[in-house]
């Protein structure tokens, strides 16, 4: 009964809200009127995967093990194509991707392409996300080059409002995230910045509804995007095999 | 890295905005302040299984062969043990475990432990699913052996109510789906039912937060609860094997 080859695979639990929410924006950005006009979707939320930041910065456990043994679950569940709801795992997506034929959707191309549709092309934007995403420079080295200018949050604003905004949504307090993180975004958008990245799959879950100043780009509906973009073009992409 | 025999399996996509909302209840439903305190899952969103109420009362396609397809498919993951967040599936319970060695969590048995926590340990109480459920009697069945005594919607409700309803869930749109489906509750809370059971995993999706007479027994939570119970004896009970 499966569609050979279209299942989207998805890699989560990375956290596992955000692995769950990235399958019902997924539903939510497919109009249908039943089940079986959504694609099939296999996710392993994984979250025994070792922090990121943490090996990115700190040299705690290396998550790039883990990773892999679960993108070899969704490519031996038939996955044709594998999203990471997780900003900061793209910091491995060469080694992913090396690793797997499948193609692995980069949350950064799912940001940019949110980013024109919210009519910013290029200039100064706004990116928030882990301490170990913006220390490597995950945002810039992809958008850079696509003519945009990354503003991050100080540091000061990384350890009062985005570090324990993050910290509460994995603790399933969204309630409690919500203000520290609209006030970070407020921040960027005085210093100038056009449009703000949620450039970390728990940051979206609280902002959902709040108002800000200036577009907010919800990585986890991106790259929810990107995979139902990947899932409608797949038939032509199978059939050119 | 992953815990072997300890990842729950979900056979969703039944459907795929139930199965999602599946995942976020079991989080949701775990004290844990990072990733890894919580279990691991692999969900796979079989929309392709076709129509249940169909299948159970039309002549329509048998789901079961790409419902045991799924179970395979979870098998194969890792999966320790099945949940199935579609009440209707529960149907063709005893022929999918009979193809298993796996548990497969009964919905039913969850909405059981749910009305007991309720507070509802007997009596009358109102039960709201598909026709396919409600037609081939699936909470009666498990539920009057133990004191209750279930009410269902009657055939105009159903028609005017609880089918598009449903319906509008199933085509996203929820705004549309929460009035018809809370006045079905409210029209068995006053025929008497102490508590009225969500039982389609689609209903409780426009009605949570929403207020009623009567406590309203969400399947995808009680099922999700169900599940994490599972997965915090399952050390003791795989040490037992």
């Amino acid at each position: 009964m499966s569609e050979a080859g279209r299942i989207i695979g998805v890699l989560g639990g990375m956290g596992p809200l955000a692995g769950a929410d990235f399958v019902a924006r997924l539903t939510l950005a497919h109009d249908g009127t039943q089940d079986q006009d959504h694609p099939e979707v296999v996710l392993f939320s994984a979250t025994q995967v070792p922090n990121r930041t943490k090996a990115a910065l700190e040299g705690g456990a290396d998550p790039l093990p883990a990773m892999l043994a679960g993108i070899r679950l969704l490519e031996q569940a038939g996955a044709g194509c594998i999203a990471i709801p997780c900003n900061t795992a793209h910091l491995w997506y060469d080694a992913m991707q090396a690793a797997t034929r499948l193609p692995i959707l980069h949350i950064v191309n799912a940001a940019a392409a949110a980013l024109r549709a919210a009519g910013v092309a290029g200039g100064t934007i706004g990116v928030m996300g882990t301490p170990g995403t913006l220390a490597l420079r995950l945002y810039e080295q992809r958008l850079e080059p696509l003519g945009y200018r990354c503003l991050t949050p100080s540091e000061a604003e990384m350890a009062e409002l985005v570090i324990p905004g993050i910290a509460a949504v994995k603790a399933n307090a969204l309630d409690r995230a919500r203000a520290p993180l609209l006030k970070a975004v407020e921040s960027l958008a005085a210093r100038g910045a056009r449009a703000v990245v949620l450039g970390c799959t728990e940051i979206p879950l609280p902002l959902r509804g709040a108002g800000a100043s200036v577009p907010m780009i919800d990585t986890i509906d991106a790259q929810a995007r990107a995979a139902l973009q990947w899932w409608l073009e797949a038939p032509a992409l199978l059939a050119a095999q």
